[in-house]
């Protein structure tokens, strides 16, 4: 399997101007695939604020967008679900359309006000450039979603994100980064984040979109200044399907699934779940 | 709960000349304890090269010095089985002599030639200073083992380790580090790793032992110039009983354990283990 290269489109999604949303994301989406990207990375509800309902419609651009380099897209939106319930998704897109959704598992902060959780386990969508498995922010601190994404063969795992920057000492990054560090590495996955960055009603968000390589090392990013950009890596995701680490290591056959303890997995309808807020 | 105060004594073993290491362990912890240390962890084997058979008296060795400070003290040792295995195992010791001792899960490099794996998960062991959970070295790359020991209550998470130097990028700290650190966010434990240093039979060691708090900051180490010395910390245990994360997030009841793939975890008996080498 040939290369790919991936970029993470990192700008600032507008609240308050929703209709300049959707226009945005294409633009983000041809600049990337006019610059040879196969996959394009969107950061986590990109159409936000933007009607609703009309989330297909502004699907449906991202599709003629990558269409053009027949490319995949992948980004953040807030899904209007046939149930009623309004889902805080990641799509991914081709020529063709959605190929797949999935609604965010872990949600964050007030999210719960106006999203409903996903109840169905991240996918692993198969593409043309290898398997890539899907999740969303806060889903990243989750490492039994991550690891079960790479156990379920995902070789790249792509999250559109919205990381408020958070105090730490001085000398220390992001735990964003060493978040999608420590998950490529364990796992021996790529993972991309795409961040959005700016200020939205008093909110400072990071800007710190990475590419992790399957030893942990950021292929790509941060953006130093955190402003508005696109980060581009080549991926030879061959890398990630390959789980030994020396001579006699192997990040996946030396687990030791037997041993774990019940708590980390339960079986549906054996977990009392205590209720969101 | 009272603070403690954790010691990682960070120095080489020498398996060259065994007679030395019981009485370097034992100066290590005399040093901690005289320092004020209430909880004392040495390297991952430190024994090594020690009569094996003897293991036992190395252990009552660190109960002594233990005892003047009523301390507990954490380390590595060869342990010899009933069953006539070797096991690369940790301790924890207090005045009373062995309270716990765990045989390490995931054996690393050439360790299966030498040593049998454990059978047992690692326990979480009930101290006066609160929950201890004990790991060694390799352990930490199996986020299933360390989130398996905050969930069944370890506050603190101690793993003897002797890490090998890998080649990383310039710009990069060693990935023991950011393993630690995210360990420690993603379940909100502290997390203390004690490194040998030095260099053994061709292998150059890290000597990067690091203490992390709930927040995934470093309280502790590294060493700059990776030399034997001695890290302390003063850790607030109750800090990690806290797993919330904000007032709408808690790390623990923001899983979704019912959600997450089978393969996680399988029940003893369900899985086809590969042979090791």
């Amino acid at each position: 399997m040939a290369s790919l290269t991936l970029a993470c489109c990192q700008y600032a999604p507008d609240v308050e101007r929703p209709e300049l949303n959707p226009p945005r994301a294409r633009d983000a989406i041809a600049h990337a695939v006019a610059a040879g990207a196969n996959v394009v990375v969107l950061p986590e509800l990109c159409t936000s604020g933007y009607v609703l309902a009309s989330a297909e419609e502004a699907l449906a651009g991202w599709a003629r967008e990558a269409a053009r380099g027949d490319a995949i897209v992948i980004g953040g939106f807030c899904e209007l679900g046939e149930d009623g319930n309004l889902y805080n998704s990641s799509a991914l897109v081709d020529r063709d359309g959605v190929q797949a959704v999935y609604r965010k598992l872990h949600l964050w902060g007030e999210e719960p006000r106006w999203f409903a959780p996903g109840e169905e386990h991240a996918p692993v969508v198969p593409t043309r450039h290898g398997p890539i498995g899907l999740g969303v922010c806060y889903d990243l601190e989750f490492p039994e979603l991550t690891r079960g994404l790479a156990l379920e063969g995902a070789e790249l795992i792509v999250l559109p994100t919205n990381w408020p920057r958070e105090p730490r000492p001085p000398a220390s990054g992001p735990v964003l980064h060493s978040l999608a560090a420590i998950t490529a590495y364990t796992s021996r996955v790529f993972v991309a984040v795409c961040d959005r960055n700016g200020t939205e009603r008093g909110v400072e968000f990071e800007g710190g979109s990475v590419i992790a390589d399957p030893n942990g090392w950021l292929l790509a990013g941060p953006i130093a200044d955190r402003g508005a950009r696109t980060l581009f890596a080549e991926l030879d995701l061959d890398v990630a399907r390959e789980k030994r680490t020396g001579p006699h290591n192997d990040a996946f056959a030396d687990r030791r699934p037997d041993r774990y303890v019940a708590a980390l997995r339960e079986p549906a309808g054996e977990v009392a779940r205590p209720l969101g807020a």
